[in-house]
């Protein structure tokens, strides 16, 4: 199989630890839902190839993501997966659930933007906060670790861009809460690198550590792997991304556009960065969910080291 | 229209030329030919959307590609078009073409491998660089600007990984010819930050300035966008790029892929970098041109900024 080059460069981390969203927040927004055979499968593959954090599923109501309903069924059959299975509680009710099935890693989904909260939620920016701290509160007391998804970081679809001072608040409230580590959505794609350093620059000055940060970017405009890039030179060591790109359709123009983990592990590859996986088998586990969704993989790499013809 | 925050990042050029490749790399690659009324369109529109560089067409033999077969007629067309139209000769006798119709700047195409040159021509390095010598000298002497374009500057489809000295070597040997500017090809998309670093480093140390030297990603694993972040923070200020991804099918296993102008002006506008294009009329352009060929333009940055419902 062909593989990029290696060349380091000087400054970047050695390793980097990929938090696989493909199952969780990939098969979510896919419109077919994936039957539980098929996402233990899917999840058993991933870690076969060397994934070590794959999130699993989500725990919300089955009313409102009826893509995951099957939470309760898709978990107890992950038990002898060897990796960080972390799932998605939206709340005190979803994360009983999850803690009864043995759940270790919890994961809140924040908004960083006031327009969502009022939008979504009707509530300002501090009440929709607020409403996550009785469930990290309650994971903390059980022990679990928490991560605190921020999405809109950059961008929303009401005001445009999100002011940096804002973000670094609710980065500060989410740490307070007790999340462990947060996760900077650019839920809308909209950011470009040098924002992404800004971000990042005004969070460490406002004495939030780069390693409590993980980043989590969409190619809606096609910048999602250059942000990763200018994210690692910042000293970021923990990336999400959706293997095969699940979760964007091609040519849907709403495309959520997950980065895809493939290009990702081509880009870590080329600069010697250590992340664990087997790109080939990772490919080839892209492959054969794109057959189950009966459509290709909008991941670059996937589609240039096919193992069909084309 | 939706627009990215803008975010200067230190150290970055405040200015990029881009070298628009559409109507000549991009269309010589689409299956269908255009006719040659569309094309001067094409580049009517690409200069009215505010770019200055436009390649425009192939004095290449009508028989090798078909598609650019109309030079003749297409070129004389565009006297009117307020940019540099540089045009691509393969030889003496291309250039004798493009000179009697008035061009004033062309382009060869070497490339940086030894096993293409054996591959493609039977001949080595050497021999296939000293075809370009009499080509490059008779442009001199008639005072036209020469582009040397150098493929496979990171990988080829046969050795693998190119050598970083090797590729100095002949961007050496063509600037010693006469070139004025050149531009590095990942023409199979293999290349990594790192690696393109380290290219342009090797280049400077070897006495040749950043200046004269562009770049030219594809985007076969999806790395052209992170590699021409990591040029421009190297103070490259001339990058390629084809308007709408012209060139690349998104679903085809042998996608060239170029990088698509409005995915790169998308993240220099976010950095604050100046390239003087009114992103919406190039959008509209590329929708345009897809209508002509048939397919949606696989640029995310045209699918997201559609003018059509999808």
């Amino acid at each position: 199989m062909t593989l990029p080059m290696v060349v380091p460069q000087e400054g970047l981390p050695s390793r980097v630890r990929i938090h696989e969203v493909g199952a969780r927040d990939g098969l979510q927004n896919e419109k077919a839902t994936v039957p539980t055979e098929v996402k233990a499968e899917f999840i058993h593959r991933l870690a076969d190839a060397g994934l070590t954090t794959i999130e699993a599923t989500s725990f919300v109501h089955p009313k409102w993501v009826p893509q995951l309903a099957d939470a309760e069924q898709l978990f107890p059959r992950l038990a002898d997966v060897k990796a960080d299975l972390p799932v998605l509680v939206p709340n005190e009710r979803g994360l009983e659930r999850a803690l009864a099935l043995g759940a270790t890693r919890v994961a809140v989904f924040a908004s960083a933007s006031e327009s969502f909260a009022k939008a979504n939620l009707n509530r300002t920016l501090d009440e929709a906060l607020a409403m996550f701290e009785p469930t990290v509160a309650r994971a903390k007391e059980a022990g679990v670790h928490v991560r605190g998804y921020l999405s809109m970081c950059f961008g929303d679809p009401w005001e445009g861009p999100v002011p940096v001072p804002q973000v670094v608040q609710v980065c500060r409230a989410l740490l307070d809460m007790g999340c462990d580590e947060l996760s900077l959505g650019d839920t809308i794609g909209v950011a470009t690198a040098g924002h992404v350093r800004a971000l990042l620059t005004a969070l460490n000055e406002a004495g939030i550590p780069t390693q409590a940060l993980g980043v989590h970017f969409h190619d809606t405009y096609g910048q999602a792997l250059a942000n990763t890039y200018a994210a690692l030179q910042h000293g970021v060591t923990t990336v999400d991304s959706s293997a095969g790109g699940l979760g964007g359709c091609p040519f849907a123009k709403s495309a959520t556009g997950n980065l895809a983990t493939e290009d990702l592990v081509w880009m870590l590859q080329g600069l010697g960065i250590d992340t664990g996986v087997d790109l080939d088998r990772l490919v080839a586990t892209s492959e054969w969910m794109a057959d189950h969704l009966g459509r290709p993989s909008p991941s670059r790499t996937v589609r240039a080291l096919s193992h069909k013809e084309q």
